[in-house]
Order: structure tokens, then C-alpha cells, then sequence
């Protein structure tokens, strides 16, 4: 992918390697993700501890790419699209860091969760998780492709996680009132919720990085017809 | 303050208005948490609105200060400290509009919660509230004063709040065991204090973006010991 007019063949081969490593890291949160909600679903406690023990690498990848960022700042010197690029990746990489730290505290409560009769109070987490799975997915795609149709697209999407949790907490809350001695672990559950749901607003986080850079449009705070309305304006250089 | 060492007093001035700005948007969540939880405490409705009505001044100061900092990176090419402290107030403005939506949603617990009876929950925030704001105010000085060992001291204080936050949520779950009925409106406590509690960890965030812009090393993901030691070495230029 060619980014800005610069001629440094070098300069581009950088940029495009410090891209794949925001890729790789995107890729190992999805599985991060997606193990932890397998552990607490199958009440794995291995597959739990091996979540645990990855966030380490998240949060490694999320150090070396700001620090690649920095480099690539002070040395390459860039303007217009190719620093929008740059400061894309670094907000990108702490949202994605923070999707791994939902992963960690998910396999926490799986390994903190007593034994298999609270299983169904798992179990509902499972579709709202396989959504913001499939949505972080989706905008790493279009992370990959810098495709701000299929960005505005997902942005849209968390509406219907949004729908999803509201169901959840309203039935956990049921759980909750009919034995409350099961309150405390219903509550851990419902944080497990809460974070699955952050997961969204942080998706949408990536896809306004991704509009930013090739819009050059700040687009945060908007709705989605403003949202619709910058679609339509030409691409920055 | 003198950041890097270049010999452009008008560069000079152009970082110190940014830095200038990000205190101001500073001041003014600290004064949206305050008045949020003023909101919540004496019911004051009108207040509550005023808050929600003021977050889009946070916002815009947001994107304004980002508008600022990449156009400084684009026309000055800073290197070293310069570009560190630029990257450092990138990742600050942040964290800080994110403390400014804790207010609002406190804002609108304060809103959607039904009459004065229900009070004694809310109450029971204000001591975690006042923890988070005397942070937040802390962490301020520390990034006014660029003073890394202020910045350790308030990194610590996340301890304090934490426990605060525990002690609050057993207390509210023992009213939900009371009285079943009142769990819907406990659980917008409940998820007010989670939120207050999230304030503290951006408070450490700042904290870190402080230490890494006067020592050039990046502590996230470090313990307190390892912070500890850091502050031992020199400042990078």
C-alpha cells in the first residue's frame, strides 16, 4: 500500500512494517478474545491461565509499536497523510491493548468462578461476546484495507451490541432477584458484560482512526449522518 | 519551562501554549467530576444537566489539542524531549475525555434516579469521588510541574482507591440482598463506582506519560518497583 507521495522507498517500508505489527497485535487480541470467552463457556481453566499469561505479549507489542511510531516520527520527519498514519497506529494499539485487558479479566473470572452449577450465568455472555469478536474482526479488516466504507459500516454495529448487553443485564438481573446469594457472582458476571460491551466503543474507536487517516477528518464526537456526510467528502493526501 | 534544547523561541512558545491547553481541559474535568458528584449527592438536577451540557467542551478541546499537536509534529519536526512531550500530551488528552464521560454518565445516574429515598446509595460514593478528584487534581500539578516524583506519589494513591471502591461495592450489595427490588437503581450505583474507580487508572496512565517524557523510558505495565527505580535514573534529554 502506498501511503504518502514521499519518495523514500525505505520510508514506505517501514511505515508498511510498523502496519503488519499493528496487524499481528490486532490478530493475537482477537484470539486473546476469543479463548477467554471459550474458558468461560467451557469453564477451562487452563485455556483461562494461558490468557492470563499472554497479555503479557499484547502489552509488549503495544510498547515496541510507540516506540517504532516515535522512531519513524523523529528520523522520516512525515507530514499530511503519512503522519496521520502514524498517529492513527498510536491511537489504535492502546484501544486494542485495552480489548486485551477485557480478555484478561474475562479468564479471571472464569478461574474465580465456583463450580459448574453458576454455568448458565456464562453461557449468556457467549452471543454478546462472539458479536464483539466478530466486530473487532471486522475492523482490523478494514484496518488492513484502510477502507473507510467498511469502517463506517462497523461503527454502525455497536448499536446492536448495545442492544445485545441491555439484554443481558436485564436477565442476569433476574438471576439476581430470584436467589441472592448468587448476587456476588452474578456481579462478576455483569462486569464481564459491561467490559465485552467496552469492546464496541473501542471498535468504534479504530474505525474514527481510520476515517481520521484517510479523510483527514477528525471525526470523534459526530454522529453517524455526519459520520455518512464525511464518507462523501474526497480523501486527504 | 525550557523542554528540548533548540533554539526556537517560538516553538518554545508554541509547546507551551499547547501544554497550557491541556491544563485548561484538565481544570475543566476536574470540575465536571466535581460537579457530577455534587449532582448525584445533593440531587441537583440542574447541575446534572450543566454537566451533560458541558461535555462537548471537553470533547472539542480534545480534538483541538490533537489538531495542535499533529500540526506542530508536521511543521517543526521535533525530535527528542520535544517530540516525547508531544506524544505524552497525545496520550493524556485521552485519558482525560474519558474521566470527562465518567461525569456524564454520573450526571445522568443523578437524572434517571428515582426520588430522595433512595439517596443513602448514592452517598455512598462521595468519599470514592473525592479520592478521585483530589487524584486527578494531583496528577495535574505533577504534569504542570513535569515533576516525576509527584507523578510516583499519585501513581501509588491507586492502591488507596481501589480499596475505597471494593468497600463500596460490598455495601451496596448488602442493600440489594435487602431489599431485591432496588437492584436496578443500585446497579447505576454500582456501575457509577466502577466508572469513578476507572478514573484512578487514567490518573496512573498520565502518571506514566509524565515519567515517560522527562526520563524517556516507558513504564506501563511495570509495577511499582520497577517504577521506583526508574525514577533513580537520569533525565534523557
Amino acid at each position: 500500500m502506498q501511503f504518502g507521495r514521499h519518495i523514500s522507498g525505505q520510508f514506505n517500508a517501514e511505515l508498511e512494517a510498523i502496519r503488519t505489527h499493528v496487524l499481528t497485535m490486532g490478530g493475537l487480541v482477537e484470539q486473546q478474545l476469543s479463548y477467554a470467552m471459550q474458558a468461560l463457556h467451557k469453564q477451562d481453566l487452563e485455556l483461562a491461565r494461558q490468557v492470563i499469561r499472554g497479555d503479557h505479549k499484547v502489552n509488549a507489542m503495544e510498547v515496541s509499536i510507540d516506540d517504532a511510531c516515535t522512531r519513524i516520527i523523529a528520523k522520516r520527519q512525515p507530514t499530511a497523510k503519512d503522519l496521520r498514519l502514524i498517529i492513527a497506529i498510536i491511537k489504535t494499539i492502546t484501544d486494542l491493548e485495552r480489548i486485551g485487558d477485557v480478555a484478561t479479566r474475562m479468564a479471571h473470572v472464569a478461574i474465580e468462578s465456583p463450580a459448574s452449577k453458576e454455568r448458565r450465568f456464562q453461557v449468556s455472555l457467549e452471543p454478546l461476546c462472539r458479536q464483539a469478536i466478530a466486530m473487532l474482526h471486522q475492523v482490523l479488516d478494514a484496518f488492513a484495507r484502510m477502507d473507510v466504507e467498511a469502517a463506517a459500516q462497523v461503527h454502525k454495529l455497536d448499536d446492536r451490541l448495545d442492544s445485545e448487553y441491555e439484554a443481558v443485564i436485564r436477565q442476569l438481573m433476574t438471576y439476581m432477584m430470584e436467589d441472592t446469594k448468587n448476587i456476588p457472582h452474578i456481579l462478576q458476571v455483569m462486569w464481564s458484560a459491561r467490559a465485552i460491551e467496552r469492546v464496541g466503543d473501542r471498535c468504534q474507536n479504530i474505525c474514527e482512526y481510520i476515517i481520521y487517516f484517510v479523510k483527514g477528518k477528525d471525526v470523534r464526537h459526530l454522529g453517524d449522518q455526519s459520520l455518512d456526510d464525511v464518507l462523501n467528502i474526497d480523501s486527504d493526501p
